[in-house]
């Protein structure tokens, strides 16, 4: 097990991941189960004496998923004196999540700065725990059960702000296989919006912003029934997220 | 001068706010200037460890502006190892703008988490400077000076999310007087943006979210070849904050 001084770590300061990734039609996010409880959590961590807050959160999502170079974008600190919990930190004591020795590291007042990933469900394929956890597991979007502290909050906003992205932003390079249908890209938009969008106005305004390529294929090698296979122009997709013109979906 | 510990802060976190005011057509920040120096800084502080880090940017905003309830968002944490810089700090204590006592505190690793406030620039009678700086000036965005530590980064940051903002949701509550005409609100706009917008799209786009009401009045209480003075209709404004099917402008 770890152990925290102020001269390792930043004090009073972790980062928590909001890990969503998509997979048969539905928005599933990581969760981690804490050793012997049935308390479940997002995966955080500390950052660094020595390491940038952004490095931070790159290695909490490549330690847990094993993934790098995804999306990954920090979208707010959690800093109300409301979320330090005492009684939290003694049942991690008592459970013997954490050492004795740490529990003045655990007392301080934390902030938290909140990441949201989007990452390809089927890359990752062992959820790795960490010290504080059982195990690793991903939720449906619709099924996350009570989380510690303030957690349930972070997912939240993160949820919001995914949203806002998918509306006003292209989103599908991470969270899409290397190529797909538009059908499948749509569902992908659906689910994240929580609702139906019109079939031939979204795949006119996908095709407009010049972020996908026709592959030429078909689904499954199949004949001319069966929709045609997409990947994403990935330059064309970057200058998009750049973009203060593009109109979302 | 104000002495810090680590018992009345929160270590290692500041807050710093790009102040927007409008005026005469011209998008400006607020800066400060150092004691005795040339170098000019974003309006910043210290989180106490009895308050809320949103409240600590509130305070900063109302000790500098004397403005209350107002838009302030904050927009990213800026937590790279390079913004620590030791010279810096060793400029302040030459200058005496810092307590000998203090040089532990300052000479901690600071993560800062950047705040972008939207200000009625008629509203703030005047600047108030902070302990370690002699005067706090409104300058026009394209004029400001290189900034200490990363600040100028921050700026540019906030300069960037306005523009999304500006893009994405309605913009000019703050800024604007609470009575204008549609060409005033369109200057707003263009200058957030720097580019011209059509005159006739802009006045359809902005009357089809409702949050303009008509005073029935013209500017200047002149005759019929004045323009129209609208304000804000707040509640539809604030729907429209929300909404992620506002389209922007």
């Amino acid at each position: 097990m770890a152990s925290f001084s102020d001269e390792k770590y930043h004090p009073g300061l972790s980062v928590d991941c909001v890990i969503f990734g998509f997979n048969s039609n539905v928005l599933k996010v990581l969760l981690l189960k804490l050793k012997g409880t049935d308390t479940w959590a997002l995966p955080g961590g500390f950052v660094k004496s020595s390491e940038n807050v952004d490095d931070a959160a790159i290695r909490v999502l490549r330690e847990r998923t094993g993934l790098e170079d995804i999306f990954l974008r920090q979208f707010q600190l959690f800093g109300s004196l409301e979320r330090h919990d005492r009684a939290h930190t003694e049942k991690m004591i008592e459970k013997g999540i954490i050492n004795k020795a740490d529990i003045p590291w655990f007392n301080q007042r934390f902030v938290t700065l909140g990441y949201y990933a989007l990452v390809e469900y089927s890359k990752v394929n062992e959820p790795t725990a960490d010290y504080i956890s059982e195990f690793c597991q991903w939720y449906p979007i619709d099924e996350v059960p009570e989380l510690m502290l303030d957690h349930s909050q972070i997912l939240a906003r993160a949820y919001e702000e995914l949203k806002e992205q998918v509306s006003n932003h292209p989103v599908g390079l991470n969270l899409m296989p290397a190529q797909f249908t538009m059908p499948e890209l749509q569902s992908l938009y659906e689910t994240i919006l929580g609702k139906s969008l019109d079939r031939r106005n979204f795949q006119r305004k996908m095709l407009s912003y010049g972020i996908l390529r026709k592959t030429g294929k078909r689904q499954n090698g199949k004949a001319h029934k069966a929709p045609w296979l997409y990947e994403f122009d990935e330059e064309n997709y970057a200058s998009a997220l750049q973009a203060d013109n593009y109109r979302g979906i």
